[in-house]
């Protein structure tokens, strides 16, 4: 469930970021795509590796109906990500289980959905993720996994001018 | 975890029905007689059956404590079922996941629980299903299930005779 | 207004099951037929009558926008009827003098509604009565009548059984 | 419905208590036994009577089901009756109608309940009548009545004394 | 209780507008005229009556304390008319029959209030009639009928000039 | 600050109602008697006396404004009073040792306030006393306490006609 | 930005009512016609200039997108204006600094909304200024300032009629 | 205090994007640099306007603390924009009449806030704008500001491509 | 615990100030200095008394643990004191009692808190007394209870002053 | 709008206090004088100025009815002025924007209201700017500002001999 | 009230321990024994100190039914405990006075309740100590005292180890 | 997943508990130590062993990131255990699903939680399980836990001396 797309082998040395889908993304692309577009979610992870090349970051990515697939790949992500972008779906209103696993890993997370939230029932306008987060970026589309990936690489950068 | 208990020979051109039981329906009949009745889920699953059988539908059967492993099945049933019957037991009242599932697969949905959920304590009064389903039938024990299999089964008859 | 159309000479002995209809069910099949279907209020209690006569059960109906004629005619069923079938409309979301009539009376109960209450306004989620119920059915159409019918001549013959 | 059984001859002359009995409390003595003790409301209306002659008032009474009946009975006593006793049932808790008349005619207002309404469901706890009230009595059967009696009475008297 | 002032001769093929008064409103001019004004419903539905005359269309009017008789007299408009003037009384606050009466009837509907209810206890602040009308009028005393009934003459013209 | 005037030698066999008063209420008779009326709490007192010997019960009276006191004073009536009389005035709302306390010894409990404090601030709408009583008597002021010993005497009575 | 359309030189002593209208009401006529219609804010203007003639009143106009010209503008009226019409839209809803300022000139109000506001979100239902009105006239679209000016009109006649 | 950076002489057909910034934004950089770090208003906008040559749009920028500054620059954007990035500082969470400006032009919308208002106070984490955005991008600093540029570049290029 | 610093001979005639300090404030200086400073309560008192000489007015202290104590210096205060001065420390968020005493003796008083208690948790953002208090003073530290005094005097000598 | 009354040849090296004054407090003295005194806004800053003579500080006013003009005072007083004595009117119920600007300037601020809020509206409980005071004094009328003058007169003393 | 029952001679070097016991559990084994055991307060003392001597730590006891009598108790053992037990009763839910003396002390506290308070009324589910606690231990009978006893010792034991 | 640290030769026929722990304490003594402690699970696991064999009851440990394995765990000690120990993570606040095994299995459990939840955000407040359990136990560490054991053990013990 887990594939890293980006381990060529020029890029062991590069950072990685573990990008996370949710309940029912496995659909994108067949499910209503009035509401959620087009694009697979392998045309998605696509899009993000290449913008991965082009800011010289490894991904890895992990989709799961079953919370514990989730909460366990976070984990695992512990010294070796540096940093984590997470689309939780349904989970990002329900789970406090994944918002502890992100909690207790403490990388920095951006949290993104393709849909604008607010727009939609009030049960999805609360997140148990988004106060942990760096940034959330809602409603962008599959751009914003780009736009995290973005963020995450530029403070990642920063962090290594600074410590560097 | 899913059984198909009506694929006889000559029922292979029958609408299928998928019935979905949600955690602790496992212990149906061995756990508080007194509130949930004696049948086990096999008695239960065995009474739907025959049922079927009346009705000229197929059914499938799945129960599992995994809220995954549920959600797993009803994508499943994408372009192979034409209705879902669900008792998604506690998660009918927490899991938006289970929710979005079911929205995804757009399957005409029966919402079935064996005891009046009404008279129980009050988190057990709001439903993520309710507002998808076809119907909502409550505190019928057993029974529920079957009236939930006519309605699908005569929708889906008046259906077909309306598109003939 | 109260008529009883199975009181035919060998049905005499049969249980009797009340069926209550509340505010607006008059207009049945003439109002908002997207919503309500066509059948008429009198299609509705025919098709009662005849799954009743198939259940061995008599059945008298009422129907009235007077909330106090609904009660007067619960108050008379007691000793005579052994089951109530209630789709009291509005007056299942206000009307807690309905509620005390049902207790008072001490008969089994079963509430429906022709349409997912669930799925309309906010106001329409909450029952009086449903705590009451032996079991609710909710978004079935005129099949809930029958459901509700079945279930109760059900537990009617196995109290029966039980007492014999 | 509205019975005076005070008018004897000699009585014409003495102040009018109109006594107020609303939904089910027609079933006083039948139902629910336990809860609501055994003596009917003819009874509890002799019980009155036999107050109201103690202490030199006269009583009418009406008890209906119809909210509409208990307004119109309201709104009869103005200008006829010096106070009212009130036992709303079930319209204590939904009547705003109720709660308009009683205001309208402006008279001294006692509220009574046969049972402790706040060891009941939440539902209960909340009257519309209790802040247009001279006094609230709740919990102390038939004889909560005969309480609100000696109050009217008394103030009638006390008024009466100030004004002569 | 239902009385049609306007059917002289001549107007029979007017347009007919149902006014409805609910509970209480029977005292008017009579009961706290600091807070509703001296003039009786009488003189109210005069003033509408001569307003009729100069907007040409006709008006019926009921008035009742029983919530059923006012469910009873809209749905008899079905048909007949073809707008309502509503002021619920206290219905307003409570009645979701008489929401659902109006809604089944689709007839264009003004709502109208004597006083203004916003400057009342918060239990008038909220209607259940609101959000079907077409236009809400309160504290315009018994001008606020007139305006009413300016407003759905209007739209009638304004329909027949279009459908015309 | 426990006064016992009922203990007459003759009347040391009768049954013995504690009458507690809250705190403020040392202040009666002298603090806004427009709202809380002329009597002090001495001439209440007295009034209650008089009415023990007539209904042939005992009274002792404790008031404070110390919470532990009347707390105090309630346990030590366990096993020697039958009947509890309680205006725990603002403690009311407050006080959850004191409703523990009445709890504890488990006596029947008549609550009383003077003044009708549904028709007061929110806050004195809520009491933590109600549902343990056997009926609570409001707006009836000194009357009040009098009609709590009716009732508590008349159920002692009661009580030992049957067990005797 | 205030504009006085009704200063003819035979105007000068009659009656002037401010008509004040507030946020995006500049758009009127231009934005979502199919809510607000066609009429431009001038032709409303227009209108209530006619109708101002008719009934012997001047009228001043101010509309702004900033509160403080709103407020400022209403402080001006002290003293010169006889009455207040104001739609002030969104202002309406939050703007306790408008309510302040119509509190403090104490002019007699009238609240018009073009739309039905209880037909839209929840956040429209609420208004900080309703409660200081006269009357509250929604959904009636340009008439709804006629019948103010109407109702203004009436009460500043009434008035003079009195204290002549 | 409405700036054109981009009205160069070849940029005149580009689409328009207006960047509204909200109060207080002035003070970016010199104020909480901890919490919304050093650049000022005039190096955000300096960094649009570098992303905006590369996106080939033109931008415009508003900044105010007057909240009808912005609405009517807002207004003034209707028919010469093609969509607003809007960070509207506290105006986010209280004003309705900004909401409704946006509404009223109708123009796409992406709303960004440089700093995470999940993680700051409860009143921060409603948005009155949100669910009119097209995206909502938070906590991703001066790169929020372009990540919402390149947004409404590529709708705006999408659009046109397929109007073509 | 009640002492009178200022009843030097001279002072005899002045107005009298009841200062009442309650519940852990004993530990005034010498708990979390950091939060609430380092004087010490007779520190605070002698402050005040210099302020009282200065300001001619005499006043005495009260602190306690205990609520009863503090009503019943209170109610001590009947008749003597012009005026009352309170910190009630945490029984300001829970003492409907010390509410009622206050009300009861209908003094002029003045809320003090040391600290700026909307800065704290939210159980002190609600005082049960500052709606009958004169003026709330909070986060001035000791000079808050000289404010409160200067408030006193002054309305005491301007009453002085007019009734004289 | 910006008034220095202080500014003497040898007040220039005083530390400055601004005093903002919010919507409608122009209107002081001449505005429900039983609320709000018969003291005119010029005289309370007069008031002002002579107490801050007294305690060797300088002031600046500004009132405004526009809250984007106090924002803008409010930036300006950074790096000139010492503290900032508050009393925004309606604004503090309403304006976050407000609240930025003083968080954002980082001034010792005291909050004033004239009258005693907790004792007036609901909506007038809730401050947003209490929370960031120092101190917070209402009901005091135009003592309340030289009260806040003096504690920050004060702090800026203490401040001024710990650094020295 | 309070009893030292370890200061045995060899003793008076050992930690102590005050053990707080609220409002009537002085009733302790004579109350409820169904619910609160057949312990009395003396025998769960003697268990409590039998286990004090097995941990090498001193205890006293204090039981008061008065909030003042428990808050002076805390406080005097400022400076000679080294922890508190309580178990406050029914002061947990209703007293910050307690909360406050606790605070104020700033000695480890663990909070017992002899009974499962979260199977209990709703009031009882909020505490005002616990966010204060280091270990809040309920439903475990008078073991729970044994285990806070343990818990407090080996604190205190690893904070010696840590600072010899 | 699960492992049975006891089952030694000689422990066969002591009573079993098992040891239930939820999602993301497998990272127990890695992650945020400051809270959690150095101890790792299987450290505490290790201690909970040691105490089992100190009271004479086996163990058996379970903790999984996925809620449905917890479930199947807990269904599988029907029969087998005679106890649970339940620190359920994040599930605590989330899994009615959860709640309802232990409720199917009706065994006696003891709640733990490692930290005081109390102490930590407002959604760690409310537990599922915690009125279903004998007692709860939260912020003593992994002694928690052993607590627990002696809790249970202790019960076991006594239950078997009463029936044998």
């Amino acid at each position: 469930m887990i594939s890293d797309r980006s381990d060529l082998p020029h890029s062991a040395g590069l950072p990685l970021v573990l990008v996370v889908n949710g309940p029912n993304l496995n659909l994108l692309g067949t499910r209503e795509p009035g509401t959620y577009g087009t694009e697979t979610l392998a045309d998605v992870e696509q899009r993000i590796t290449v913008a991965a090349t082009r800011l010289a970051v490894r991904t890895e990515f992990v989709q799961s109906n079953h919370e514990g697939v989730l909460i366990d790949a976070i984990h695992a992500a512990r010294g070796r990500a540096s940093g984590i972008i997470i689309n939780a779906g349904a989970f990002t209103h329900t789970s406090v289980a994944l918002r502890d696993a992100i909690a207790a890993v403490a990388l920095p997370m951006v949290e993104v959905h393709l849909t604008n939230v607010h727009a939609r029932e009030a049960f999805r306008h609360h997140s148990y993720l988004s106060d942990l987060a760096e940034a959330v970026i809602v409603g962008a589309g599959p751009l914003g996994y780009v736009f995290a990936l973005e963020l995450l690489a530029g403070r990642t950068a920063a962090h290594e001018a600074t410590s560097a």
